[in-house]
């Protein structure tokens, strides 16, 4: 794979020749994120033009380019539901309290934080004072709905329906569909009341056919989190405190992002036999008797896409991966000249065009965005650095006559521009997206493994947590036996929490940091999203 | 193109062979059509498992055959929509009521259907009597919301926001969302209070521009109807009294459905300045001065497939264009003989692979279904015909032996079985697929063209819908120049509605045949959906 900054026989670099940037390098997001992250991250979604909130209580509007990143995750992801036997289907937004009230646990978790249908019709009613006509709910319903803040009833009941006999197992559905969680705080795609997601609901006959689907699909969130957006997920077992309300074993997937805290990218749940006793998913086995279905749920939602930005993102804006970037490569005509200006246009449209017909490591074909608007080459420059693609490249008036192209990877400083022929580059331009894709993998990779430290004793650990809201502490790995109660109380003193138990990491024989018990189990401890 | 029936060189046809169908052919689907129309519908739904009705009010569970058919719809569409310049993005589900309130004529027309949130919590209560904890509203909320029953106005409001110049428009978005409207009367796809949909929302500088959009997809969806579903949809405009509640004008196609009802499949509306002022949705030009946008909205539903499923099923059920159907080919491996049955599953599975390597018409890689469920020979042939899989294919131990394949065209009698050589089948596979897509698409087009009539007297007129429930009366040509009022009254005294204004089958100067006033426009009176 050639590297930009290593083959200096094709490639001669410029360096940095933008001259408003050369003496007082000046970031395009304020503030930087060692200044204040929250606010950091804020404006880089501004920057980048992801989303907005709304005048709905938590609600954000999803604008184009940050739905296309959404768009990106429901490609690859559906695909491989697919591909691994799961069908799509699609069941009501609104559930019947009734429903909520079977599985008690389940009912508890959600019940704090729902949206309630309580009328069916409005009526305009005049304001005697102001004259304005004013609309009231009318209609009230003898029995409320909550808008789904997840299916696993209402899915749960469809299944107790389709369910007769063994042969109907298993059964392996996906629901791409909005949820509503009344968050108390909302961040833009981290925490919000309305988000997007898939939730997939499977039911079998066997206890080991349900927990290898629940660990199936916990693979394949762990491979696209690090395959498609270069993000080295932790895969794990949640403890019985973090586990999903309802659930036997949560399995997650645990992303640090670049303050060092935890987002709970993906969750994969082995339900037991609790759902379908509750709502009585039932079949007849071969030999005629009849058995409670053993039942999953898994999900990953649009927070995915928070924590894609505050993994790769910079001081300059969102850096995207290019496996899951909307357009990989924008090409920009420079064009100071009148005389010059169709020639290169047609030049950039015909490199746009010979690039769409290669392919991505992926085996898909070549996101490619000429941008001819008419608008200053330095605002263009800064908006699609802003907005994080992959590779920018330019071509002016005398690359049009050297056939060379101007190259910019999002992955280095936005001055540094490296020059190459319009050949070499057609050539080698799905090698230069996956050595950026590799690239920001190997990044936050060092980032995580640098801030994961072993702790084994009290005092350290107490210590650890003890910093400056500035400064983030990292993850601390250490040997638990601790109950659920003894859990809890020292997540609340430290503001932290178990984010898994980790499949890999596991050091063997150790002692409970808090109880001193033996333990063979090591957990992940952070503070987290 | 090669067709069946003729090509007696090529292919043998063994004719009516099934002892089962010989003497008294029975229906899949019970009722018939001519019997009891809505019924049919329900149990061709059941029959192909497409969806059921579910315990929420009035909304249903698609199941994943019956969502594989809006998969490709959206595939379909959203390819068309991005050609054409559009993007997606994704706006809240909850509306508040003030937005509601501002247009006042799109208010009204949705006010008497909405669904209403007022709370945002659930509390656990205790029945003294029963022992049981229910669940009850709680946290009201002060300013309720609605779920979007559409989103002119959430999303306009974003768009005031988003359009300062004129170099901000035009602006081009479109969402897939489901909305909700409170219908009393539900049937499924056709009509639930829950349906998944497509709505484009866009703003530009100029009426003209802004009537070109409406009529760019207007025509888009008249392609759509005609190219994929296999429906040859009337494309129109709407009267003032069928408009979109706030519109100026609407475009519509309409279906004419084998109970020769209307069926309105999608509709393209012009909205003028109306929402833009409302919603303050203005913009400097090129000389400084401030102007309101003209926008539009756009939209189709899941109720295509309740129209798809009216327009081509049979007495069988489901009948599938294969551009839509989820499997175009089903192979079913006949297995008599334990000896043979690796063998002839081998086979299956190699024709399956080597036809999912060659292209439909539409440059589709063909979608190819091995069927190895243990199951009866007769009631898995059923099962894919009242799914309305295009081709079923068989191979037999005999067929083994001379490489042959055992062909059934779901647009043909169940019974009528060709055979053909396993190599002309690969050949002529493609060719089969559209010959049965060009049949639905003449059956349904002349069922259309000699169900409409032209009319051009009151008495005729009033005569034509006076017939018993049973045979539904074709649609009315008519010359028309009633006012609102006078629309009204006639539709409602014979329960039709003038369904467009016909794009074609303009007849030219003739008498109203209500007023008797001289008029040049000719409309569709039809009973509908």
């Amino acid at each position: 794979m050639m590297n930009l900054q290593l083959s200096e026989g094709l490639i001669r670099k410029r360096g940095n020749q933008n001259i408003n940037m050369a003496k007082a390098p000046k970031n395009a997001i304020s503030p930087m994120r060692s200044e204040d992250f929250p606010e950091w991250y804020q404006q880089v979604i501004k920057g980048a033009d992801l989303a907005e909130t709304s005048e709905t209580r938590g609600c954000m509007v999803i604008k184009p380019w940050g739905y296309a990143l959404w768009e990106g995750v429901k490609e690859y992801l559906d695909k491989r539901f697919k591909e691994t036997g799961h069908e799509n289907a699609y069941f009501p937004l609104l559930i019947p309290l009734a429903y909520l009230e079977k599985e008690a646990e389940h009912a508890e978790g959600f019940a704090t934080e729902c949206a309630v249908v309580t009328h069916h019709r409005l009526e305009a009613q005049k304001d005697e004072e102001t004259g304005k006509t004013k609309m009231i709910p009318s209609g009230e319903l003898a029995e409320p709905y909550v808008i789904r803040p997840t299916s696993e009833t209402i899915i749960g009941s469809a299944f107790s329906r389709w369910v007769e006999s063994y042969r109907d197992l298993p059964l392996l559905i996906n629901q791409w569909a909005n949820v509503m969680r009344w968050e108390m705080r909302t961040r833009l795609f981290l925490r919000t009341a309305e988000f997007l997601w898939q939730e997939g609901h499977t039911a079998h006959a066997t206890h080991e056919e349900a927990m290898a689907e629940t660990k199936l699909i916990h693979d394949l969130y762990e491979e696209f989190a690090r395959e498609v957006l270069a993000i080295p997920v932790i895969p794990g077992e949640k403890t019985e405190a973090e586990r999903f309300p309802g659930a036997e074993n949560t399995y997650t997937i645990e992303a640090m992002v670049q303050d060092k805290k935890a987002i709970q990218a993906g969750t994969s749940h082995y339900l037991g036999q609790n759902f379908a006793k509750a709502q009585d998913i039932s079949f007849l086995d071969k030999d005629n008797n009849k058995s409670y279905a053993h039942t999953t749920s898994w999900g990953v939602s649009t927070r995915l896409i928070g924590t894609l930005i505050m993994a790769h993102s910079d001081d300059d804006g969102l850096v995207l991966p290019p496996r899951i970037a909307p357009k990989q490569i924008v090409i920009v005509p420079v064009t100071p000249k009148e005389e010059t200006k169709d020639a290169i246009i047609d030049a950039c449209n015909a490199l746009a065009e010979t690039l769409r017909h290669k392919t991505d490591y992926s085996g898909q074909p070549l996101r490619v965005h000429v941008d001819t608007r008419d608008m200053q080459g330095g605002a263009k420059k800064w908006d699609w650095v802003k907005k994080g693609v992959p590779l920018r490249v330019e071509i002016g008036p005398r690359d049009l006559e050297s056939r060379k192209v101007c190259v910019c990877r999002r992955d280095q400083a936005p001055n540094e521009k490296s020059f190459v022929s319009r050949e070499d580059f057609i050539n080698d331009a799905a090698d230069l997206l996956q050595e950026v894709q590799a690239s920001l993998l190997a990044k936050a990779t060092e980032l995580r493994d640098s801030n994961i430290s072993e702790c084994t004793d009290l005092a350290t650990f107490e210590q650890h947590w003890d910093v400056s809201e500035e400064s983030q502490p990292g993850w601390l790995l250490c040997p638990w036996a601790g109950t659920l109660e003894e859990e809890e109380t020292l997540a609340k003193k430290h503001r932290i929490s178990i984010r898994c138990i980790p499949q890999e990491m596991q050091k063997g024989a150790g002692k409970c940091i808090l109880t001193g018990a033996d333990t063979e189990q090591w957990v992940l401890w952070a503070r987290s999203y």
